[in-house]
């Protein structure tokens, strides 16, 4: 099959054919119909993401349709079903309590073992998976393995994002975009801020019903005044140290804050301004 | 009246006589009984507290007695009573949403307005005052009107403690004490962690279950291992960087952090292991 | 002024001449702009509701105009205003603490003291009312003083609605209604449940996305095969026994009931399924 | 083996010889080490549990040694373990998220399955097993299965328990006490109400604060007295319709009642004061 290789950090990825994967007893194998592209991939491209290292291919949200199936996968050959982009064990007391995501010993394809930027996948644990529903596509479903599902669990459990709200979307990338739609859908009103005005025309057709340039001296007062007096609930979509400061300085009193950029390598320290999340009773979502 | 006055920063206050102040329409005069002596004034006392300045009287929780009590305030002379150190006005949406630590013109006797390390204290808005039990001392309620509500306040309110999960305790001072205590009466199991050994021993013989020095190399690894994996719940009690972060390392997935010290003058930005906060599903509260 | 006066139970309404309400020091005196008409004013014609006796004027959702402002009441002459339902005390603990609605000293415009079946409407504790923003007419604000508060208050602080999940509402009057409008609103999917094809159509029309006649003898199978095993939180808004155990019914595992009907009169004890309450971990909200 | 056999409905249980049971493929035997006897067995032994019938063996919450261990089951022979009384299947979306106890395959040892009033009992999916501590001794240990785990699920995950609320407690038999020491455990000021004087004894000796009878005539009125107007939270532990309304009458406004008495047979339906739940803005959970 055909694969797009990371060979070497910060090249282009090398295409090159590779035998397919074998299934996994417990799993199964995809033909490929969709994969996103996130910074999670960027990051491993880069050489930050402890990882992933050359030899291997990327590739972490998408679908497809399984055309070889373990005897434990509980699928079928024909079924077309899309990952979440960790795969808990789903028998340690984290995955048993509901909190797979904590996991201690997860499997991540694309981001560790072999992913999607390929014909085939092999996707083992298939208590994971799901099958998507007839009226969702595959590119659009790919996109709720990674970015959706971070920033749906992010304004949900994290957040508790109450209809009415102010939503401030910091970074109008996928999981930015995704935070819009999502805020959008569940009955607050967002503000999208980023550095690339087409990005924020994009946010703006996408349900936020203000947009903000980031570029601007006054940026955060103009959230603030938007929001009388600043969010309730914001979204940093970037990770890095000016869009999580601009996230505090953006939110009022008692405003929840949802860490949805990874911290990562020369990010993985920052300074944030601890003054303001003291004074104003915040809360810091990871 | 005495009244113990900042006359210059870092050096002793000055001992002298001052009028006895004014009652308030709505609030009292009280004969102080006690006041505590905690951080927060010594941040005032080294210049680093925005609200203090020279000439000022500290002094921010305290009891006492009414001499005076305004027509308005509720209280009658002889009432016992003690004080929150922040007072809110009442009627605006955060005092009437049950928020009124976030009250945009809250009053703060001792950092701001004269407070109680002097014979007698004013203080204003006298709905935020509570009678004295029985039961209680003048000198252990005074420790109520801040690092026993602080302590209370993050470990219900923000934390949401449950009984039987692990609560570390970062700086055994005032608050961190006042967590020890509270954290235990909640069923908490409570480590304390400190440079000082008699601080821990203190803190032992009131209801840490085990203390850590935190000036031992494998501090974090000794909590991480007292705890079986990291603590549920960790109080940071000091407000500086390297407690900021032993919190968050000795803390497990889904852990929740507590800021009870105050960030402010050179510790107001701290530079934090967020990708800790990330890849562990953290939450800080501020 | 001309008002709508209750001079028998069960009898048409007396138009009459009153004279004009006097002005609280603490409130407003209201032009009456719009007024709804709610089950709680059917229970007072009927005799039912322990507060309402002949003599008295009806009419608790509503909104108007300023004519006449109390010194203290915080509004000027020709404010346009809505009121909720209940007026609380604004400074006992309840209302302090940002749980108004169970002030132990309420005052109930049009249950209890006069209402808005008139031309003019004293209103005193001038803190509860909220100026209309120039979006909101009239009469479409009138409803937010009883029904809508209600059901958002339900579906919020209450059931803690989460989009995605089904909500079915169990009549189709006023408050079950906007439990629609707002359970839609949030993201929820919504069944409506009820006797007249009429309402179950203004349902449908209002973001029911299926609707249930409960005459029918499987209407609760009918809603547990819609909903896929039985809907995540139930409105009960009618305040009798079949609804509240069509309810109980039609709930999956885990499921949480809303009581937006009023249980009063003959229906203040009801014989329930304590059973299924049970066995389905059910939490039912008064 | 021995084994108490019911034979007949309100019978003394049948002593008997009986083949040891075998070994699931996921479990474990276990040697009986103690047994508790709870109202759930009363049910059976009357006729009134729908899973109980003659010829089975009751016990359900126990713990034993392992004499033989299935080759999925995780577990060893000589492992000391306690049991929940319900085993959810481990696999399906309810036992993955958490919420076990909704299981829609759930096997029950001792109420449908053969349980532990026998020198053996078979327990299958072992992953529900928990090993005792060794601070922990059998006969105390049995109690976990069912009332101590009923009260503090009812406790913590139900009512969300606050240190410092007054919890009242009706009926001070087996779940009823656990309620009692886990109450007191988690801080909270406890009343016992029960009609046995010496039930009331053993609820002071074991952490209530104040008891009362409830043949008194204004047992509701002490509770409310002692209370100061009511309790936070009020445990149900007898299962009957006299004291589900007294737990609603001994509430104050917003608070919460757990039923964990077992509604079955002739009280699966009961009569309750709904105008009570409604005014005081209860929250009831199953
Ligand atoms: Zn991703
Ligand atoms: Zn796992
Ligand atoms: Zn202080
Ligand atoms: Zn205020
Ligand atoms: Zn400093
Ligand atoms: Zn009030
Ligand atoms: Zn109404
Ligand atoms: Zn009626
Ligand atoms: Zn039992
Ligand atoms: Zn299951």
């Amino acid at each position: 099959m055909k694969a797009a290789v990371l060979r070497e950090y910060r090249a282009p990825l090398s295409l090159e054919d590779r035998p397919e994967p074998a299934c996994p007893p417990d799993g199964v194998v995809l033909r490929v119909l969709a994969c996103g592209v996130c910074r999670s991939d960027w990051h491993g491209w880069t050489g930050e993401h402890p990882r992933v290292k050359p030899g291997s291919v990327g590739g972490h949200e998408f679908c497809g349709e399984v055309v070889e199936a373990g005897p434990q996968s509980g699928w079928t050959t024909g079924d077309v079903l899309v990952a979440p982009f960790l795969l808990g064990c789903g028998h340690c007391p984290a995955c048993r309590s509901g909190v797979e995501h904590t996991c201690p010993d997860m499997i991540y394809p694309g981001l560790g073992t072999d992913g999607a930027f390929a014909e085939y996948v092999a996707v083992p644990r298939g208590h994971n998976l799901h099958r998507l529903p007839e009226s969702l596509d595959p590119v659009t479903a790919a996109g709720l393995g990674c970015r959706v599902m971070t920033a749906w669990h992010g304004l949900t459990d994290r957040a508790a994002l109450v209809p009415g709200e102010w939503l401030v979307v910091h970074g109008a990338g996928g999981v930015g975009l995704a935070a819009v739609i999502v805020g959008r859908a569940m009955g607050a009103r967002v503000v999208a801020v980023d550095v690339v005005p087409e990005k924020l025309d994009f946010a703006r057709a996408h349900g936020a019903e203000a947009v903000v340039d980031a570029r601007d001296a006054d940026a955060v007062a103009q959230v603030r005044e938007i929001t009388g007096g600043g969010a309730h609930v914001s979204v940093e979509a970037a990770g890095i140290e000016p869009t999580l400061n601009a996230s505090i300085a953006t939110l009022r009193p008692l405003g929840r804050h949802v860490q949805c950029g990874m911290p990562i390598g020369h990010t993985a320290r920052m300074q944030i301004d601890l003054n303001g999340v003291f004074m104003k009773n915040l809360a810091l979502y990871g």
